[in-house]
């Protein structure tokens, strides 16, 4: 079980998760659970890190932030023992959670769980702090923001759990943001492949990298409300999302639709740089060095070659690396041999999602006719197995998912 | 160096503190800092611990309560990196600093410290959070409030440091509370023995377990000011005050005061349990279960025997424990046989201090024709080889400490 920051924040609330805890137990399973710090907390001791340095060293910066989840560790396992459940902490560094040295956003690497296992099925409620593990230099290391869900699934499958459940402040996965639109619908069901292009698109409920480990380590992951009722049904039968692999899927949902979901993402930004001589290894001196410098180039369009020998090069960059992309871009201005750098990030990225498309043709037929027959203008378009995505303009998103959500008959009765 | 909470609270004091760090290795030293958590910080993480749990663990409350000093080693570690140094956190689990498994109130066994005297000689500050340590259960230890002093002296025996510089809210050691005696003047010396005998009686500038520890260790302890300027002396000559041994201090200090200072602690209780029949082992049945539940009982007074071969027994606990000293002494009612146990929490100890006494006779004398030529009432004394302590009533404190101070020739000019 995992708990996020708003589940976590204060002692009543700590207290309302410790009771979900104490049931499950109280159903007969033995139970792990993953915390991340008070909601706030994080930001505070980030504050506290860019005060002390503003180039802070990432191994001091972890020392700092891992206190968060520390301190909520220690405290559910207090809560759950004045409930009279036998349960202690496992720190990151205890059990530990091995990680390698890439301090401010390591990976999981191992986790040691003999004896997390023993105390578990000695009837010991295990609760360990997200966010956090223990470098081969014997230091604290922190997963990057958001790392507790990766904790959750790296221990759920350490564990070999039957189920990892995270309990969020949202009560599942929708078709689309119900913020956007009020009739989305809530799914019983996603596949890994959907989930991860559901959250690399803007859909904030779980952390990309805690959904393709699952999907790597097969561990089935719940997504479900931290906010239920004492006397709500207990997690086994509740109205969650369950994420599952393909094979799951097919056994369980057998009508399934052809669309899952809905997703825009406001996180991009568009660059185009114009009359770029059209020969062998043009592109490769643009991406080439962004590539070098961590940057996701997404979407790509080359115009066709105009006159001249001449073409325009336009694609998509994370919003927050588009200073860093156009001074990189800058410095290469004769090497590319570009005339103009146009950018643009009040841009966004409309994606529908959804592993039926495999089989079935005209998806991407349906969505750029949907657009156009509202006067959507679509600037570049990127395809996946199981996505199709299109760019267009920031203030036309919401209007562009409820059209899409429509056209795909995803919109509930 | 040692610095405490108020020290440490926010990032502007904390580059203060880091500014006296550097200097004092500019100065050529290796340095070791020992922190305290940001002050607030505490008692907040342990107002969370009674909210989770009345009766807490006090192994998960150690988790809880550690991080606060986690926070500050790391913040203090890269505030020293902002302004040119090589700088590290050490945290107790990493040297590991050694404590028995009495959680929330540990002892320190062994600091290993050869990684840390390789990582000083390599010009690195190392950062340590006080008040922390790892138990032989590989779990976080705390040495109970005020521990960090203890850490500090610890420390600076592990690395047998030529001194240990306890960087505080006040500027030194005075002969008493200047609070409540304008006159009081602060002492260049003083010896362990009458450190120990001025903190276990409420002079809160040293925790009394640190002072312990420097004496056994032979530590030499300077207390001082952090409230300093950039450009005051360095603490090498800086006009603190210095906790040495007898020995030390006689070559330093010929012309001794009779009395070093005068202490009150207002943190006593008064107990009194009224008929307890004069039989051999009557006092047993009411002090064995105190001790097995440490409890500290410090005066003792028993009356004459009475008529009818009955008695009163009175004496003081430390008031935290007023309440359960009671509970304790009324379940065991029929067995002590007493007939009314009467308590008082509005009590103060006042004590005299000092090695001189040794040597000089009526000191006790003074103190209580001092007091009672004040009209002021002895409830209880107890004496050491160099303190004289006095139970009163709590509304008399402050007229008691002026009337000794002068009645033993402390006041300053």
């Amino acid at each position: 079980m995992k708990f996020g920051g708003t589940s976590m924040a204060g002692s009543e609330r700590i207290r309302r998760v410790a009771n979900i805890v104490r049931r499950q137990q109280e159903a007969g399973h033995e139970v792990a659970v993953v915390v991340s710090a008070m909601s706030g907390e994080t930001d505070r001791l980030v504050g506290f890190c860019r005060e002390a340095h503003a180039l802070y060293d990432p191994a001091e910066y972890d020392v700092v932030v891992a206190s968060g989840e520390q301190v909520t560790s220690g405290l559910l396992a207090l809560t759950l023992q004045s409930l009279g459940c036998k349960a202690r902490s496992w720190l990151g560094w205890q059990l530990p959670i091995k990680t390698d040295d890439a301090y401010a956003k390591a990976r999981i690497e191992e986790i040691d769980s003999a004896a997390l296992i023993a105390s578990m099925q000695a009837g010991e409620i295990a609760v360990i702090p997200g966010f956090q593990g223990l470098s081969p230099e014997n230091r604290i290391t922190t997963l990057g923001r958001g790392g507790s869900d990766t904790s959750a699934v790296a221990v759920a499958a350490a564990v070999q759990a039957d189920r990892c459940d995270i309990y969020t402040d949202v009560d599942g996965v929708y078709t689309t943001d119900p913020r956007i639109v009020a009739k989305a619908r809530k799914l019983k069901n996603v596949t890994y492949e959907e989930m991860l292009e559901l959250a690399s698109v803007g859909s904030k409920v779980l952390q990309t990298r805690s959904v393709s480990l699952a999907m790597k380590e097969k561990v089935r992951v719940q997504v479900l409300s931290s906010f239920i009722d004492d006397d709500a049904p207990l997690a086994d039968t509740l109205p969650g999302t369950m994420i599952v692999s393909d094979e799951e899927l097919e056994g369980l949902d057998m009508e399934r639709q052809l669309i899952t979901g809905i997703a825009a993402d406001k996180n991009e930004a568009k660059i185009t740089l114009t009359r770029i001589a059209d020969r062998p290894g043009a592109v490769a001196t643009i991406f080439g060095p962004l590539a070098a410098s961590n940057i996701n180039v997404d979407m790509i369009i080359q115009n066709v070659a105009k006159d001249q020998g001449q073409t325009d090069v336009t694609f998509t960059v994370p919003a927050a690396d588009l200073l860093r992309t156009q001074s990189l871009l800058e410095e290469r201005k004769d090497e590319i041999g570009f005339y103009r750098m146009i950018s643009d990030d009040k841009v966004a990225k409309i994606s529908v999602v959804g592993v039926g498309m495999r089989s079935h043709a005209g998806v991407a037929a349906t969505m750029f006719k949907s657009l156009a027959d509202r006067g959507i203008n679509i600037q570049a378009i990127s395809t996946s197995e199981i996505k199709v995505s299109v760019l267009i303009d920031a203030d036309e998103t919401e209007l562009a998912v409820r059209v899409l959500h429509t056209a795909y008959g995803l919109d509930s009765e």
